[in-house]
C-alpha cells in the first residue's frame, strides 16, 4: 500500500505519522512545497511579539525526525502540480528543477489554505505581508528588524489581524487597522464587540472601519495605503483579510468542491474520488449544529481529519462528526470566543432564533478580582435547541465556551443545557455560572 | 396559596424569591433559625483569608430586603421543631421563647447540612470550630483575632479543610492537618493527588495522614489534639470531616429519608409527602451517570433545587435533571476539578471502569507559561459511556472541566467526547485540549 499526501503541515503529518505508527510497512510519502513541517502556525503571533525567541521555536519535530526516526518518506521543496485520479499519479516538480511522479493506491490532499491578497496596486511590495506558514512569520520578523519598522497597518480586523495586533503593540510598535466594513467582528453582538473595542482603544490600536483601500503607493519613507477618505503611512502592511482553501489541484483533477470552494469531503473524509482523501484548511466539514456543509478552517480539525483519513486508510473504518466552529482568540487583555452559529448564520440557516446577551461576572459575589463577562446565547424557537455563544471577558472565558462546544455536540436543548451541572467556587465564577445565566434568561424569552 | 419554608440559605431563599416573583399574592413565609440569609458560604475561606474584610460583605441580601422589597414573610431566629403533615403545619419557638404554629398548603424543607463533630472529649471548647454558616465564619474571624492565632490544626482534608489551610496560611498562621485515612483525597488518582500534596508541602501546610483522633485536651496555653500516635498543639482546631444532612425534623415527621440520610426526593423535588419539597443540603438527587440517588451537598443544585420548588409550588410543573457531582476547589496556587464518578465509585456502581490518567500542558507548545496539567478520564467498557474525570492543574482547570460535566448530562460515549470541536489557540491550550488528549488515550485504552 502506497500512502502519498500532498502537503506536510498538521493534516498531513498527523496523518502520515498515524498511518506509519498503525502499518509500519505501509510506504507513507509526503509531498510539501515548503521546507518546514508540523510547527505552531496558531503561536506566530506570540512569537513574532517577542524580538529575542527564534521563530524556528514553533517547531515542533523537524524533517529529519519523520525520515528517520518515523520511517516517513518526507520530501520538502516538492510542489505537486497535477493528480492524475485515472493512473493514481501525483506529478510536479522538485526545488523548481526536477519534476517527479509518484504513484498511489491512497491519496490525501493536505493542501491547506493561503491568505488572500487584494488584486490592488502596490500588495507586491516587499514590506507588504501576510502570515499563514512558518516562512512568513520568518519574513515578518525580518522584515521588522532589518527596517526597524516603527508603524505597521493591519488590513484586516479578524482573529489573526488582531493579534498580530497585540504582538507588534508589544514591540512598541505603532498600529493602525483598516477595513472596508463597517463593522468590528460583524458576526457579534454589538455589546461584545464595543468590549474587543475598547480593549483595542486602550492598547493604542487605531481602527478605520468602513474604509476602500484603493492600493498601496511606496514612497521614499513610507508604504501609503490609498483609502477612499484617508491615505494610512506605514513601515510595514500585514495582510489579514482572511484564507481561502487551496483547492485548485483538487479541482483542475476533477475533484468535487464546495461551499467556499473547498474539497468538499464525506464523513470519511473522502473527495468525490473514493481513493482520494482530502483534510485541514483545504477540505469542508459537517456543521454539528446545522448538519450542513460548511468550511471553518482551524488546527483543531485539520489534526484531528489528518488522523481519521490515516485510519481509514489503514483499514479502520472512521467516521468524524461535524464541527461547531468553536474557536478563541485573545485580543491583548481580553479573551473572545465562540462555537456554533452567530445570530445572522442562524437566521440564514432556516432556524428561527431567539438570543440574549448578559454581562455577569468572573468570580463570585464579593470575591476579590472579579472582571465582567460578556454572553451571548441562542436558541431555537421552534425546535427549543441550543444554537452557539459567544463570550468576551478578561478571564474564564476560554475554556467556558467548551461546556457549549460539547452541548452543541450533543444537540443540547437549552432547556438541558440550563440544568447542566457546571463547577462553582468563588476564585472562578458566581454559583450560577454566566453560560448558565444566560441560558435561564434565554429560556424565558423562548417560552 | 400558603407556602411556607424551613431554612432561609440558598435553596431556601432562592424559592421563596422565586415564587414571590411568579405569584406576587402568595404567602411565602421563611422560618431561619439563624439571623443570616442569602450570604455566599462558599466565600468564607477568602474572606477570614483577609483580616481586613467584613464578614458581613459577603451578604448579598440582606433579612430587610426580602422582607420590605419581596414581600416575604422572613422571620430569623425562628427555630422549626415539628413538622405535623396531616394538619399541615409547622411548630417551633421564636428567639428561644414564644413558640410559633404556621399552617401550610405547601411546604419546603431547606434546613441545610450540619459539620459532623465527633463525639470526643474535649470538642467542646470554643477554640475548636467548624464552619458552615456565617456565624461560624464570624466566630472564626473573631477567635483568630481576640486569641492571636498562630498555630491552627485542620481535622479533615476536604475540600473546605484545604481552602482553609489555604485562609490560614495567608494570615501567616501555622497549619497542621490531621486526618485518620491514610491518603490525601482518596478519590483521586494518586498521580494527582501527588500533586495536591506538593502544593501544600510547598506552602507549609504540615499533613499527617494515618493519625487517629483520641480528643482533644486543653492546656494553660494551647489546645493538644490528642492522635493514636503524636499529640499536636494549636492555638485553634477546625473541624472540616464533612457535613450530613439536617433531615432529623423531616424524618420525625414520618417523611422518608435515603442516601447519607438525606431527604428523598423525586425529580420534582417532592418528598414521600406530595405537600411537601424538600431543597438544598438536606435533600438528595438523582445522580446523572448512575440515575441512582445520591447526596453531593453543592451550592449550584441548592440554587436551582430552590427555584424548581418555587416553580412547582406555583404551577409551573417542573423536573430536574440529576447531579453530576462537578466541583472545583483552589488549593493555594493549584486548581483541582472532577465531575461524574471516581474510578471507585464506578465499580461500586456496577460499571467496567477503564481510565487514564495523563499529563498535559495548560498552553500551546512553545508558549511561554505553561503549566502542566493532569487529566483522569474514566469510561465504561460495557456500554462505552463517559463517566467521569478529573483534574489538577495551575491554571485551566477549573472551567475545563465543564465540558466533561455537559459530555456526562448528554450521557456522551467517550468515543463522541473525544470527537467534540473544543477551543484552541496558544494561550489557553495545546491544539488537542488535554481532556481530548485524555479521551483519545482512554478510547486505545478500551478498545
Amino acid at each position: 500500500m502506497k500512502f502519498v499526501i500532498i502537503g506536510g503541515d498538521a493534516a498531513g503529518m498527523s496523518a502520515a505519522s498515524r498511518a506509519k505508527r498503525s502499518v509500519p510497512e505501509m510506504e507513507v510519502i509526503v509531498l510539501e512545497k515548503s521546507e518546514d513541517v508540523s510547527y505552531s502556525a496558531c503561536g506566530m503571533p506570540y512569537n513574532i511579539a517577542d524580538a529575542d525567541r527564534d521563530i524556528d521555536d514553533l517547531v515542533v519535530r523537524t524533517a529529519g525526525v519523520f525520515r528517520n526516526k518515523q520511517g516517513i518518506d518526507l520530501f520538502t521543496g516538492c510542489c505537486a502540480e497535477a493528480i492524475d485520479v485515472k493512473n493514481g499519479a501525483v506529478t510536479g516538480t522538485i526545488d523548481n528543477r526536477e519534476s517527479f511522479r509518484f504513484f498511489y493506491d491512497r491519496l490525501l490532499i493536505a493542501t491547506g489554505g493561503r491568505p488572500i491578497i487584494p488584486d490592488l496596486p502596490g500588495f507586491d511590495h516587499p514590506g507588504v505581508v501576510a502570515l499563514k506558514s512558518l516562512a512568513d512569520g520568518r519574513r515578518i520578523k525580518n522584515y521588522i528588524k532589518d527596517n526597524d519598522v516603527k508603524k505597521a497597518v493591519i488590513i484586516g480586523m479578524g482573529y489573526v489581524g488582531l493579534e498580530m495586533a497585540e504582538a507588534l503593540r508589544a514591540r512598541s510598535i505603532e498600529v493602525e487597522m483598516v477595513k472596508p466594513g463597517p463593522d468590528l467582528l460583524p458576526w457579534m453582538p454589538r455589546e461584545l464587540a464595543a468590549e474587543v473595542r475598547r480593549e483595542l482603544d486602550a492598547n493604542q490600536a487605531r481602527l478605520h472601519l468602513g474604509c476602500e483601500i484603493k492600493g498601496i503607493d511606496k514612497t521614499a519613507d513610507h508604504l501609503h495605503i490609498v483609502c477612499n477618505d484617508r491615505i494610512l503611512a506605514a513601515d510595514m502592511v500585514l495582510v489579514a483579510i482572511g484564507i481561502e482553501p487551496n483547492s485548485q489541484l483538487a479541482a483542475d483533477a476533477g475533484i468535487e468542491t464546495g461551499v467556499g470552494s473547498a474539497i468538499a469531503v464525506n464523513h470519511k473524509l473522502q473527495t468525490s474520488n473514493e481513493a482520494v482523501y482530502a483534510a485541514g484548511d483545504c477540505a469542508d466539514a459537517y456543521h454539528v449544529v446545522t448538519g450542513q456543509k460548511t468550511w471553518i478552517p482551524l488546527a483543531l480539525r485539520a489534526n484531528r481529519a489528518g488522523w481519521a483519513v490515516a485510519d481509514n486508510v489503514c483499514g479502520k473504518e472512521t467516521s468524524l462528526e461535524g464541527v461547531a466552529g468553536t474557536a478563541v482568540f485573545k485580543v491583548f487583555n481580553l479573551e473572545v470566543a465562540r462555537t456554533g452559529l452567530s445570530l445572522e448564520e442562524s437566521r440564514r440557516c432556516g432556524f428561527e432564533p431567539v438570543d440574549v446577551t448578559i454581562n455577569s461576572r468572573s468570580r463570585a459575589h464579593a470575591h476579590p478580582g472579579a472582571q465582567p463577562i460578556w454572553v451571548n446565547l441562542i436558541g431555537d424557537r421552534r425546535t427549543g435547541r441550543l444554537l452557539g455563544t459567544q463570550m468576551v471577558g478578561r478571564e474564564g472565558v476560554a475554556h467556558r465556551i467548551n461546556a457549549a462546544a460539547v452541548a452543541l455536540q450533543a444537540q443540547m436543548s437549552v432547556k438541558a443545557f440550563s440544568e447542566t451541572d457546571l463547577a462553582y467556587a468563588p476564585p472562578f465564577g458566581p454559583v450560577w455560572d454566566p453560560l448558565l445565566t444566560a441560558a435561564n434568561q434565554l429560556l424565558k424569552k423562548m417560552t
